[in-house]
């Protein structure tokens, strides 16, 4: 058998913590190559760069830097680079939890979604603190699910968004299958003056709350555990498609 | 009854000839109000600034240019400065389909899952085009789906993302209700050097392919059909939630 090939992308950057810890701990189960934005690309959602081209430069052994997004970042390596499909792809240790809706923003997310489309075993994992004490817990989890991933499989079109509260791995109250969350828009528009006098805004402010929900990502962050949300390639609301759209629209 | 307050976005930026066209068509419908990127933002998916601040500038009568993506468009006018909940939201007119996969990409969707996000009923429409001659269909289908949105509500948690075949309004093949069909991947990396030896890539380049699957939103435009997709906010894969994952994965 021919050693395993697995690519690591991230959307804080190819300087932050989390992506050199997780390369580290992957070095485990395979090859690790890791193609990741040059600077931070948080938020991005799945954004890919179709209208300037992209620079890849080499940083040392199997790192490289690509001037884009994260999505840019798997495209190229899957695509291009790497020159065969990996047989993993792990998209992190993101800084900051990956719950609820919020995954729809997520370029860490956006990753591991650009992993599936392209027929690569993928998942995103995240450390949910915006101060992580507790970044070598995720690693060590990604090897374990690395690895059974390896020798199982996944399921078709399906992606895995894993998000660990900061805990020690031995405080850590398991693992829980889950289903994505909601999360509680409250009014996040914060208007100012620049020294100018002109107006300006910002997006965010106060720690959004979520729907208190069973068997969500957040229930399980709350409850100590680590969330593994399979989130799938198909957005299509199938249970909706007929019902509601009775009688036919008519042109 | 009250006017309905009518939100309309894109991602082809405020200068784009489908955005006017959709709005003017809206008018028929209640107040439109206009908020737009200032530029082409095309394939930046679900993407939000959270790292910058965001400067809104009117352009006319309820019509406010943004220097951010549709995300932040819809975020803007909802949470703050329409200062009140609109009725509906719609996106486009795209120029270009947004059809299979490559709704996770787009900017034009982004906005109308936002506009879910937030409560408001919305829906993306693109002309898959990309020299489009019959933008007017499109303005005038977005007519129809928005007073039949007004008056029976939509269903929970759910967006519509249509498109139109590039044809005159009445030589379009009726409409069908879709789910979102699969892309064929193929290598679209294009490298080049610049004039200083240094390389460079481009993603995309050929037209992609799709899979011939019945009942997609692909099959719809080949058939000469208007294709309405309902989109879930809900991206997990509750089919495999829980098959794959036994036996349970142990710390």
């Amino acid at each position: 058998m021919t050693t395993p090939l697995i690519l690591v992308t991230n959307d804080d950057g190819i300087q932050a913590p989390g992506l050199a810890l997780l390369a580290d701990a992957l070095k485990a189960l395979g090859e690790v190559h890791v193609y990741a934005p040059d600077r931070q690309q948080s938020a991005v959602g799945h954004g890919v760069s179709l209208w300037k081209p992209l620079r890849v430069t080499q940083v040392r052994e199997h790192w490289f830097q690509v001037d884009g997004t994260p999505t840019d970042c798997v495209m190229l390596a899957v695509r291009s680079l790497l020159g065969r499909r990996p047989d993993l792809l792990v998209s992190g240790i993101n800084t900051g939890a990956n719950l609820g809706d919020d995954v729809t923003y997520s370029g860490t997310v956006a990753g591991a979604f650009e992993g599936m489309l392209l027929g690569v075993p993928s998942f995103a994992i995240s450390n949910v603190s915006h101060n992580p004490r507790h970044l070598d817990a995720a690693a060590t989890f990604a090897v374990k699910l690395g690895r059974r991933i390896l020798d199982h499989g996944m399921p078709e079109d399906t992606m895995l968004n894993v998000n660990l509260p900061d805990l020690p791995y031995e405080e850590l109250a398991g693992v829980a299958i889950t289903r994505m969350g909601r999360r509680n828009y409250q009014d996040e528009i914060i208007r100012r003056e620049d020294p100018r006098g002109r107006v300006y805004y910002w997006i965010g402010g106060a720690d959004p709350t979520h729907a208190q929900e069973s068997g969500t990502d957040f229930e399980a962050i709350e409850k100590g555990q680590i969330s593994v949300t399979p989130l799938h390639r198909d957005l299509t609301n199938h249970a909706a498609m007929h019902h509601f759209f009775e009688p036919q629209i008519e042109l």
